[in-house]
């Protein structure tokens, strides 16, 4: 006899505009009465792959044991496979596409045991059109497993190795320069970076410069000052690098959105030296724009 | 005894920018502590009582046995009734204001059982004022059914064919044309419509037509061609029309938003007819626009 | 043995954008699993903690027994406190940030009981960074709290006087006029503003003049009847003031945003006086404007 599951957390694009969400609860509900779901974030912008892979990473530390189902999936319905993975010896089993999303998480929660293609139909809901598979196959299918059916019969296994891996940029350090990467932008306009915050070269000061290359510049880029901090109330007026509750660097203000004030967002590449840069008083009268 | 209920579901148009949504749950939840609450969606547009009718259509056939709670209630506080309706031989209990919210999915799910209004003030809340029935009105009386409070006790009976009817728009056959209607834009910008995705006339090809009359341009219309797809997929770099998760057809891009690439909306008009039309390089220029 | 809990109410300014309150609920299901979460809202807007204070004030007394975690928090981190307050005899507990966001809260549910600084490190997450004390301090404390452990346990006794008040602002009548404020612009754009719907002075009609002041325009100002209701729908086509679900009046239109129409938001000043006063048609050309 399987394992039974008592927790569902759900992770997807879906929003709550729509009744999406809702529905996926609802199946789940039917089919697994006795199951907790807790809603991680629906909030994913459309088709983001990446940024919904970033916050399973963020979040996958803190979920009970039990299931998580993650859908951001642009190829619903056509040959990219839907998979379920067991993690940490069977204490969880993730479950989504097989697109990426699911790998950074997967890796986090200590590598893939077991996994699945979610191939056959009797574990599906019978479905009138292939563009709802967290309605049709991946809440059935959470919903099986918390009530002990075993994860083997859900489908054909599949070698992990054979899963689409993810892929989280790293930093790079050049010369005197630590090239990041904004991994996240959150409502409060913090930006977090790709550079934990130990990662620093050891020497540098607490105060540093910020590099944003802009090309429609004159100058090709703008400096900040930004002063390294563990909370936003240290910042002052200005803007901050706080060591932030993931172990990574963000871009703050305090009690201001970071992304507004220097227009950047995620994807962006920010560049770190040491010491005193020019702050915006002291930036080029831009002659030369537009 | 009545029947007790274990499960509430709840569609509003309450958004979740406000405390409305977490109050309704409260109250549940104080009355009725062992009732399991599923939100199916609290962002149908303010007053959209046509929008609220569809999303709950879509819902009704996966929400658990229980009572359904719906409330989008431009009227609430005046003459309108605030009414309770069995469905399914008590599987199931929509509650609701009579305004035609509920009338769709009362439909759906086999039509009208027994029907109260629910005047019987002491199931209600102590109130000061009368603008908030979800929290002083439906909340409470979906709790006390889940005690197994039964129906007749909420108030006066109510014979079904007195309520307020809901209305969803039929598609048209007229000649070699299919005229349609956007029923709903979901998150992702795909225009589901009121056609079936069997309802195609017998010949039609996987190329379509689809004009949408816009009398501010020159040519009256605009027409693009559309491909019958199953997945979003397989739309390529086009317009697809997808049969989607309902059984009805959806105008989509893949992974784009269609509702923002052709300016329509909930409600607008589409005319489709078989084989190629006009794609957008060869829309005559518009010398007569503005 | 201390009481335990069952229930845990959430109100935040973190959004849903991100994973934040996903966690914070992932944390608490996984301290204390029996413990069942209610998500008053998460949609105060960030850092407003006045917004927060009233949100709660306006849930307070719906909410079930058990512990209430409010944050909205801009010094998380720095030397502002993190606190558990008791009510009701126990009753409740409410947990949050001491910056004045519980105190109106508190005060409604018969003022504080014992209270404790959250500074016993044993009760929180560990964690990398001190920028999310919702996930690292408050959840923790709410389940643990849930489990029976005992307020005093879970940090250092504090003298409920020496908490941060919280403001609530008061109207005032000053000869002919009542000088109210707008508190809160719900979802529908409905105004509540600081007036009991029975603390207008004896004597005044049911219609009324409303006065915003406006040094932008010649007049100074814009004055507009307004009529007393009950609901919206006996506003009619003009502005309403109604008596809402909280005892308070609400500045309305019936279907349609009387915040849009009137361009105000929270915090802006109204003043009352009774009768009629020039209304749209009546108010001089703006000559002097611009």
């Amino acid at each position: 006899m399987a394992r039974r599951y008592e927790h569902v957390s759900l992770l997807t694009d879906y929003g709550t505009a729509d009744e999406f969400v809702g529905v996926v609860h609802a199946v789940i509900a039917d089919i697994a009465p006795h199951a907790r779901i807790t809603d991680l974030t629906h909030g994913i912008a459309p088709f983001d792959v990446r940024a919904g892979s970033l916050a399973l990473v963020r979040s996958i530390g803190y979920v009970p044991e039990g299931v998580v189902v993650a859908v951001v999936d642009p190829g619903v319905g056509t040959e990219r496979r839907a998979v379920a993975i067991e993690v940490g010896d069977g204490a969880g089993i993730l479950v989504g596409p097989d697109n990426g999303l699911l790998a950074p998480a997967v890796a986090l929660a200590g590598g893939a045991g077991r996994a699945v293609v979610l191939d056959d139909p009797s574990f599906h809901l019978e479905t009138p059109g292939a563009t709802f598979a967290g309605r049709d196959i991946f809440a059935p299918a959470a919903a099986h497993l918390c009530n002990g059916v075993d994860l083997a019969e859900l489908g054909s296994a599949v070698d992990p190795a054979a899963l689409m891996p993810g892929t989280i940029p790293l930093p790079r350090h050049e010369g005197d320069e630590v090239i990041a990467e904004v991994l996240w932008v959150d409502r409060f306009g913090n930006c977090q970076i790709n550079l934990g915050s130990e990662e620093l070269p050891p020497g540098w000061g607490t105060v540093l410069t910020l590099r944003l290359d802009d090309p429609t510049l004159a100058t090709g880029s703008v400096r900040r000052s930004v002063r390294r901090c563990s909370t936003f109330g240290e910042i002052g007026g200005g803007i901050g690098l706080v060591a932030d509750s993931h172990g990574l660097f963000a871009v703050c203000l305090d009690r201001g959105s970071a992304a507004a004030e220097l227009g950047i967002g995620e994807g962006d590449q920010v560049v770190l030296t040491d010491g005193y840069g020019a702050d915006p008083v002291t930036v080029p009268v831009e002659l030369g724009r537009g």
